[in-house]
Parts: C-alpha cells; structure tokens; sequence
C-alpha cells in the first residue's frame, strides 16, 4: 500500500522521510505510538515552557540523522546493505521505547532495579514475535551483539544520533541557543575503521563543540533547578502514595498506575510476569498528572499538600552548593514542617529532597570519540584536542541541590 | 520581592519578560498555570508531531506582542498610561482562560451552550475578587466597555496579538513555514485612529500576507484530515461515555471529568453554582488521555472500540468534498459497523462522523481592518488591497468532511 | 581526483553537494566564478543593507533545489537518466551565467537589445567548446528543445526552481519573512504528466502560497522605493558617462567598462565580435562601484553631481503614484536644478526619472502552473485555487516612480 | 525631521531602530556609509560564499545589542544619562570605521605601523568637527579617558558588543550553526561594579560557550585555509604592484589607490598629511577587486600570473602544520616556480607565503571577564569556571600555514 510512505514534518529537521513498509509498520506499533504521549524531556517544561516535545518525535528525529549518517558512511566506501540499514533505523526508533512517564522520579518509586534500556529490549523482544523475526537483527545491533559495531555506536556510544538528536532538538524547544551542534557537519565527519566509528581528523573541532554544547545543556536545562525541584516533589508524591497505598490505604488512580502502587515491581516481575510489561505500555504522562490533581484532595495531609503545590506550580526552592547541605539545616526544616502542618518527623522528610548531580561531559572508560589522522593512526579527542583537558574531563563536577518546600 | 521579575524562554521570541509583580501575580495563579496542561492545538498533534506547545506559551508570546504593540503605538504618540498598559497584558494574558482540554470536542460534548470566551470572563471576575479589583480595567477591556477601544481590538479583533502570536506559534512548532508572518513588521504599521486599531497605508501588504498566511493555516493545520478525524473520534468518545452514564452505568473517571459525564452542564449551571466552574478549572488534557486509555478495556463494545482505536493512532479515515455525503455512503457505513460488530444502528452511527467546515478568511460583518492613507482617510483592506477579492472572501468557502471507521 | 567532491555551505539550505566531476568543473569555471562578484539584488542592499549575496550562491541553492526535485520526479516513477540529471543541474548552475552587473541599469545604457539569458546561451555554447560537447544536453534543456519539457520548466518556468530558490534566499538575506515560501512542500508535490510538470492537487495552498510570496516580495523588496531610485541615478549615471565619452571626453574607468562606453554594443556586436564578450565576462560590480567614486571628482558637474550623492547615499527621493507625475511636475524639477547647478535643460534632465513598474502575479499567457487532480485531469491553478481570482491576476498593477534629486 | 527615525532590517536581529537624529546623522556620514563597501570578513567568501556581509551592518548590529545592554545595565539599577547612551552608541557604530578594505592585507602593504584603531579615531576626530563637538564624549569612551570605564568595556573589551554582534553575525552568514552565542542571554547577565564590567555568576556556562564558540569560529572560519589562502595571494599581489611602481613603472589603478602604491604612507602621514585620510576613506573593496582584474593583463608576469589565479578562484594550496616548513620545502617551491616561469629567485618568492597563526581563547594579560558572585565577590573567568583551564587558555596554539601555487 503506497499509503506507508508517508512524509512527517518535522520542525527541527524538516521533511522526514519513512523509507519503506517495514519501518513504517514499526512506527505504527502501540508501543512506540506511546512515546507521543511521554515528555522528551519531563518535569522540564516547568522551566522552559516550551519543551513539550515528546519522545516520539525524538525517536523519528534520531532515525532520520540515522539514515543520513549512514548514508554519508556508505559514500565513504563503506558496505551496509539494505537489511542492515533497515535494521539500524528500527534500533534507533525503539531505542528509548522502554522509557515510563518521567523516568528518572519512576525508576526511583514504582519500579526498581530495572533500567530503561532493560525495558526496551523486553519490548523489542515482544514486538518481534508480532513481526515473525524481523527485528533479530535490530536486536543485534541494539545488544552490540554484531560485528559491525559502528552500527550499535550509532544506537549508544559518545557520539550517537540519539545525543546528535537531543542536543538539537532540546535546544530548538526550550529556546537555548547555546546547546546548537552542528549535526550535519558532525555526521559529514564520520567513517569507519576497524568497525568502528571514527571521526575525520578535520572534524575535531566540531566534537569540542558538541562535548561543551551537552555540558551546557546538562546544567542549564536538564538540571535547571526548577526541572529538579519538581522532580524532588513529584518523587515525594509517589512514595508518599506507595507507602500509603502498601498501609492498605485505598487511592484513587488509574488502572495501570495503581498495579505499580500496589505491588513491588522488579526486574523479576518483568521477566516472569507479562502483566508487569502490559501495564508498564499503558502508562504515560497523563495518568501522573491527571491523578497528582486528584490526590490533591486526598485526606493524607502529605500527599494533599505536596499535590497541591505541584499542581499551582509552587515548587521547592533548590539551594545548589558545593558540599552536601549540614545536618543542622536539614533538622531546621524538619521542624519547620511538623510546626506547621502539624505532623511527624518521617512525615516532616517528604518536604524535602537532597540530590547529588555529576555530570561529566566525557567518560572515557565508556566508549571513546576516535579521531582518525590524515596518516591512519587514530586517536582519543582526549589526545586529539588542544583544548580539552583529560584530567578535568574524568573527575565529573558534583553539586548539591537541597530542594524544600518554601513556607 | 525583586523575584518576580522573572523573564521566560520562549523559542519563538526569545526571552520575554515580566515586566512587574501585578503580572507576575496573574501568571502565577492557578487559573493561569492549568493552561499549561492545555495544548494550544489539540489533537493537531497527530498530524504534526512537534505541535505539543501549550496555551500558557501561546498566552505569553501573545503579551510579549501586546507590550511591543504598545509600546509602538505609544512612539506614534497616542497616550497609554501605566495602568492601560498593565490592563491590557492582562486581558490578553487571560483571555484563553476559559479554554477546557480539547474544547471544540468539548463543548460538544460535556458543556453546552457556553463558549469559552463566557468562561474566560467568569474566571476573570473570580481572579478579580482575589485581586481586590486591581482586575476591573482588564474586564473593561475584554468586554469591549473602554473608550479606548484600540485595546480592546488587540485583545480581540482581526489584527489582535492573539492572532498574530498564533499564527507565528503555530508554523513553528508544526513546521509548516508557509504560515510565518511578518508580525514586527505589521506591529510598526499599527497606529490609532479615533480611538480605533488602523494599519499604515505602507502595511497593505503586510495584511494581506496576514490574511493569505491564516488561510493557509485553516486548511494545511487547524483542519488537517488527521486532526479533525482525530477530534472526531474524540467526539464520538466522549458522547458514548455520556450517553452510558446518563443510563446509570459505573464509568471508571477522575472526579472532576466525572461531573460533566454525570451532570448536564449549561450556561446557568456555570452562573448558578460555583462547583461548576470548580470542577471545570481542574480537568485538563491529562484528564481525557488518561481516562480514554481506561476506557479501552470497557465492557461497552462501542466506547472500548472508538478508544482503542484511538490510543494506538488507528484513527478515522477522512474524506473531503465539495459536497455532502450521500445517504447511501452513510448507509452503507452503518450496515458494515453492525454486521462487524454486531450492533444496533444507532451504536453504529458512533463509527463516523459528518462535519460541514467553512472558514472565510476575513469576515466583513465583523470587525474590519482598517487602513489609514497617508492623506488621513479611512478604507477597509478589501478596498485598499488590489488582490483581494471581496466577494471571495465574503463568501466562506466550505468542504464536508467525512470521517469513519477504516474496517 | 576525490577532491572535486566538495560541500559548499549554505546559510539558506545548509551543505549542498558537488556530486560529480563535471558539475565540479561547471562550478569552477571563470565564466561561473565570475558570479560570485555579482549580487543577486544589485542596488537593493541600499535599502537592505543584508542583502550582499551573490548570483554565484543563488545559483549554487538553485543547482540543490533541482537536485531535490528529480529526486522527487524519481521517487514518483518518472525516469530520469545521469545524464538528464546532470544536464538539468548544469542547466540551471548556469542559466544567470550571462547576467552583467546590476543587470537592469546595464542593459538600458551599456549593452542594447540583448538580453541576460541571451548571453547565457552565448556563453554556454562557448563552454560546451571547451568540455569537447558534454553540455549539448544542458544546451538543449536550456532552449526547451529536449522532448522530456519538465526539465526545461524546471530551469525557467512558472515554477522553476529559480524562483524557488530567490524566493528563500532573498528572504533570508533581506530579513524580510514574508518572502518565505514551502520550497521543500512544493517540491514534495511535484509530478510529471506528458512530460510535462505539475503539481498535486494537495499543493494547491502551498502554490497560492508561492504566488502571493513573489507579489509581496515584487513590491516590498524588489520594487522597493530606495532600491529603484538608487538604480535610476545608476542608470542616469551610465548614460552620462557614455554622452560624454561618445563626444570624445577622455573620462576614467577600468578598460573592461571603457570598452562598453566607447563602443555601441548590441546583440550583433555579440555574434559577430569575441571581444564583446571576453569584455563582458570581465566587468562585474567592484568595476562599476570603483569608478563611480572616481567620476564623483569628473569635471563635468552633471556626472560628478549624481556620483557623489550615490556614493554617499543621498538618493533620489522616490514618488510612487497611480498615474504619471504631471508635466508641470516635470517642469518645475527642471527649472529648479537648472537654477541650482547652473545647467541646461538637457543636463538637468540627468536629475530625475519616470519609470512605470507592473509586476503581475501570475501570467497566464506564459507557462501555466498545472494541478494534477485525483481523477487524473489537469486544471490551470487559477481554476484550482478558490481564492485566486483569474481576472485580477491577468491584469498587471502598475505603478509610477517618479525619481528625483533633492536639493 | 521625523524621517530619521528609520528601521532598518536586519536578518540577524530583525528592526533595528534609529532612536534620535544625531545617531541617524552618524550613520549617514560618508565615513560611516563606506563601510557599506567593506565586506566584514574580506577574501572569506572564496570559503564560504554566503559571507558577504558588510562592515556597515555588523556596526549597526553592534548599535542594536550596546542599546540592549545599556538598558539591562540601567535596569540593574546603574545610571546611564541619555548623554552617555548615546555616545556609547556612536562609538560602537564607529569602532570600525577606520577599516580599509581587506584590512590585515592592506596593512601589510599598502599602509605600515598604523592600526585601524588609530585611523577609526582620526576618523572620529574629523566627524566631531564637522559635528561642533557632539562626540566629544564619543571619543573620551572610545580612548577609555572616560570614567565610567565599562562604557569602554562595552566597545572594546573581553566581552564587547563587537564580539557578541561579529561572532552571531558571521555564524548566520557563513552557515557555521556552531559559532551561534546566546547573546541575550549574556546581555542579560551583565552588570557592573566599581565602574566595571562584569557577569552575574548564573551566566559562567554562557560565558563559557561565548568562549568555545569564538574559538572554533577562529580556526573553522577565519583562519580557514582557502581564506588564509586567499588573503596571501593579496598580500602578494599588492606587495608585488607597489614593488613595480616605486620602480617607476606606470601601472594602472583608481586615482585612490595608486597613491598608497606611490607613495609611502605611514602613521605620520595620517597626522601631518590630509590628503592620506582622504584618500584612505575614498579605498574600498571594490577598487582592490576591480583593479586585480585589470593587473591580470599585466606585462609583468608575476603581477599578471598572480591576479589571473586569484580571479578564476585558483588559490594557493595551503599546508596546515605544528612546525614551520623546512627550508628544503620552500628551496624545492623556488626552484620549480623559476623553472615554470622562467623567473628569478626573488619573483619566485611571490608565489608562496608562510604565516605563523595562533589565536588565544583568552588572554589574561589583557582586560578580563569578571564574575560576580551573589556573595558580592569578584573572580576571574578561569577561576570561576571548572573546565576552563587557565594555563593552556593562556599558552596560545600556533599552527604554521605554508601556502603556495600548485603548478
């Protein structure tokens, strides 16, 4: 049906295309029509209003530099046939298909132990059964079980399209100008050596640039500290209404939410249990904020009040300091809280969070960024670059946010 | 407090600032932040997946374009005092508070008989009670009770900012380049003429690219066959689970949506009785995607149908014609929905939808656009413009949609 | 060699692609280099002072725009061979091959009765000497004498990608949005029927689109007031340099423009004589622009008079009115620049210009825009369009400017 | 004069206004026009052909973001009178104005041991008296004389509006998307303390980024090789004309021109001898490019060889190295240019030219970026950042450019 080859306009990227029926019908899939209705980037709308893009669009953002890149590889002289070019555009889209709604506060009450990379393997795993096997080898690829490994590096590694993607996009919608690479330039650079992705010699600059654009984002937007106050709160707000809900207490909320509520979900649930995964798919943005606004008349005082703040956009204040916050402050607010509304010391702990964040723009034990010289030899960016310092690279930058419920 | 003079990243202008406390007040209230959980485009986004931005962002790209109008206006030497100024913001800041999620489906639906814009000015005098009155100048304005009826007219006119932001807000965030307009440009031509919004002769172009770039959007976005099948189903959805509870059928929903399935919901339930409005200020888009997805799994065989079809993007085919369908298709429709899923006819008339669309670009009747030749004389743009076609544009062009069920 | 694979970076499309040798060759020929010293909008950078680019860019924009296009005719099933895609690209790198600088004021003074794409064939052919016969193809398309026409339509049609890329270019380089057009939507819709090119129905928006962009842009930037006066004085300027040389005045200049006021050239000079043509590729602005400063201090007070207000930008003032000025108007200028300068009626005559400018939207007597329905028959887009009205369009707007010094 | 309230479009920033008559009364200067004739980034169109912006629009750019940041300066709480606003004003739009065209070529030939700093105040000193003293204030902020120094910091400092303009203006032009800063956002931060310019902590990641991104646009735009390359070629060139002419050899050339070939023109000449300047401000691009077209006929073979090369964009080959070229290399290139040619040693040498080119992100010694911490304390960039590193910020890279002509 000529109907599949359809055109999707993109605002980042312009026209992306769907090459052909396999990738079309993998777009089609419930699981990854999902990702429209989970946020690209969470709670950060609070900060940057504009950044409601979903997941959805990022994934199809991510296969359209896919297939440019790999494009611009096959001109280089390197082979990819049509099976594993196909194969590569289906592991970037589902690359993010295991992802909940606001991962990083669900991954931390509603199910533990298991990541979302783990999620979106049993997914792809599932999805090929419906597909009689024709993800096995976007599968490969996906595990890093093949031997063209530049391929599974284009997926996950220093310099995948799924980071080219996200640095981009994240810019364009929340308005941040600085976090603009130069993608194409970028992806004109990369070749092949060894199975490996390598960049052009030429292009060093072009990965200085990107390395300092992702740190940028990483402090200025992804943690912004309005993103991490309300994701403090709203991680508060699910453990309040798990241990509520393990009490016995009865809470309202959607099907799918109150499964997670109710049982302990683990990385054996997952494996042994289908209804883990099926009520994991149905999950999304909306049941979370549909019910923290029904929650926000729950008789707990707890839940009630942090719901409520979270839903008027009263948010906790974030202190961000170099060293963790003293014992003296935090038994301080403690006290604050149980004057105020009249409550216990553990319950007085649910108006407040504390978080150390580090990022560290490169981590060479990961995967590295090879340069490869105009004489063949190749090179870490770490060598290659006059600009970046190793030492300072390693050590990631750690700072802590002490968010609290202004009274 | 020297914090409220935040200032907000928005992609499309850049950074925009809250000029002082009495606006940072309004934009913080409740009433104000829920539109954030609004998306300005509805179901547009199955269309254009980038298309997720919400009225808050809308309501303040459309002040930032209020401040910069008057701001022109002022340097054209018309009076505008401090407290003119902050009214006006204001009124633009709220006038798409009264906006419910999806609310052309809604208003079909849920509510009846009261528009949005009758809410908006409900909210407004509720906001005023709390604001001591500091509200009264911003109501004047957007009922169109001020002499100065310049303000009014950019709040609410053929040329208002609300408009000029849209426009902009939505060929961004769609892609669609077609439908940027010269806004800057047209704000340095506006000027006031007794007490009237008039565009400088030299801006005559400028309108008309105005006019055409709305038309474009009408057709390409605002009534894509995707959204508009989309908003359908959504229709059809939400009238089953009404017609289901009006039986006294248990319907799994969050409190507040519950109220509407429950309650009929008119004009004087919204004067009468303040639950009303209570129960309208926190349902929101999440509310209705939730609740769909609940609704999959209903013993209705309609309702779980329309709803399954709609979470996983199975959406109504489209069918546009000059003309409106014949009874025949219509039957024939019907017929295939019972024998499929052995129903009533009236169950199957839930499976598609008929829909009379006409948009006229400018309407004359209302509002004009004025044009002030540089010898001080007045004349409506289908007079000033030698393109435009008055009798064309008079007359609105209209297309019958059909949408239904792809068996 | 490998080299010749270049990329050029684009500001308006990002990197275009060399994809071959020969193109490489075409793009590095003296006859095309010669373009990159010559601006596309000539004189209009007086009133915007963005709009430096160049013939040489624009071209290069079109070469990728056409690229984009057969592609697309490509995808839809229509046959293009390497050598109808290479010709069509060459066809287009030089179809403004044979512009001279600032086309318009030349061709009214130094060069008489050819036109610019007369000296493109000219020029073509003698490149085709050169590559031993490898543009007789691009020689054909260029003269519509090739039996697939869509290739010549696409270089210079309706809807050529000339236009498509001007359009964007001197949109983006003037900043005027307006001007902004769906180029990759309109490409996305092209089709070929009996060898001819037309457009899907659903494209009929993107091309009312197309036509009103061009409208404002006649009017807004290529008409604009500062633009043509400053070309009237250029044009005054030449033609007094040329009265003076023809009278044996010694005067100074670049021997290239020397050549052109000493000598009557017109399109028999062009045929007959090889040195109208090695002069003509050796002028471009920088000649013109230098030699006016120079003439600025000529001892005939006409020359020096217009030269020394164009050089320091003290244009004519531009009067643009529906009908002719008066011969009273006329009158009264004279008397006055007689009376200022001390001149005759002859030279004061250098110090204004009546010019009647029509630019029409649409001209049905020319190629027509043809869209393709889904009943497989063609209709003209002024049929097609529901807004464009046929009679409007026919009939050109005209305008008079009325050019002149103030004192 | 109403009229002089003009807007000027700008692609980069949008309107750009006029605000009062003295300012329109600068930018009307000659002096000031002529920039209208300098393109910003000289031969760097051969690299990247969309550069062909001017000196006159990164000055009124530059214009648009001092009154930007006078205002946020004045919103901190810091008094500017409208005196200072405006002198600020003019002296950025005239930082420049002592350019010539393809400044760093000519000021290796033509023009010795003056900087176009020194001829920019010269320049300043004519202007204020044509304008009875109206920019004596200018002057006192472009000399630093005056003491609310960060006026100065603003023209000429580490983080000028000069930079934040040039840098936002040559990513737009060029395509380069990576050189792109947040200058809004950096404007934003601005403050001062004890007459100093400094940056609100929140901005260290902007400044950051404004660092990196001028140090790539360093390498990847204006020390490109084909740039670089281009720029030796004229150097050569004009070094080769000025040989010929103290020889007594008659060449041809506008009458502005061959006075610096003539003549040797140094800083004393500017101060003693009118007629230098005069002749400087009547120098622009367009007498450099139109008389190496004529040199291109040239009996002497290097001049002709050289300008025949540099025209048809047949540039020198540029070898990027850590170390200088060996003398063996540069003996073998004088062998084989005296055997193709049949030249001397001595004219051999025109067809190469070896430049050491280093460029420091940073450098201390000069003013510097003051951080300023919410504890009211003041650091240095390298001190307040944790990925700066100071030492290898302040060793500045040197890379070796050999340039020859490939036979």
């Amino acid at each position: 049906m000529q109907n599949k080859r359809k055109i999707i306009n993109d605002p980042v990227f312009g026209f992306i295309n769907i090459p052909n029926d396999f990738i079309y019908n993998v777009i089609q899939h419930r699981y990854f029509q999902r990702l429209n209705r989970i946020k690209q980037l969470g709670l950060s709308s609070f900060a940057y209003p504009g950044a409601q893009h979903t997941r959805l669009l990022h994934s199809l953002g991510a296969m359209y530099l896919m297939s440019e890149a790999l494009k611009q590889l096959q001109q280089h002289g390197n082979e990819i046939t049509d099976k594993e070019f196909d194969a590569a555009l289906s592991a970037i889209l589902l690359h993010d298909v295991g992802h909940g709604p606001f991962s990083h506060a669900l991954e931390n009450t509603l199910v533990s132990g298991v990541s979302h990379e783990e999620i979106s393997l049993l997914l792809m795993q599932k999805m090929n059964d419906e597909f009689d096997g024709k993800l096995d080898l976007t599968i490969k690829i996906f595990r890093n079980e093949y031997h063209k490994k530049f391929l599974h590096q284009l997926v996950s590694g220093q310099l995948d399209v799924d980071r080219l993607d996200y640095l981009r996009r994240d810019s364009f919608f929340t308005g941040v100008t600085e976090g603009i690479i130069g993608s194409a330039r970028i992806i004109k650079m990369l070749n092949v050596k060894d199975d490996n992705l390598v960049v052009e010699e030429k292009g060093i600059y072009s990965i200085e640039n990107f390395l300092f654009a992702r740190r940028f984002m990483y402090w200025q937007v992804y943690y912004h500290k309005t993103s991490v106050a309300a994701e403090c709160m709203l991680i508060k707000i699910l453990k309040r209404a798990k241990y509520l809900t393990s009490g016995g207490r009865k809470i309202l909320a959607p099907p799918a939410l109150r499964y997670f509520l109710e049982n302990t979900i683990d990385k054996k649930s997952f494996l042994s249990d289908n209804s883990a995964l099926e009520h994991f798919v149905s999950l999304d943005d909306s049941d979370i904020l549909s019910t923290v606004k029904v929650w926000a008349s729950s008789e707990d005082k707890v839940l009630s009040e942090l719901c409520k703040h979270f839903v008027n956009r009263q948010l906790f204040r974030s202190d961000i300091t170099q060293e963790p916050a003293s014992i003296e402050k935090k038994r301080q607010l403690i006290t604050q809280y149980k004057q105020h509304f009249g409550i216990t010391d553990e319950e007085a702990e649910y108006f407040f969070f504390e978080e150390c964040i580090s990022a560290n723009t490169y981590n060479c034990e990961d995967e590295k960024i090879l340069i490869l010289y105009r004489d063949g030899t190749l090179h870490d960016i770490t060598e290659a670059s006059d600009i970046l310092n190793v030492k300072l690279l390693k050590n990631a930058v750690s700072k802590y946010y002490l968010c609290y419920l202004r009274l």
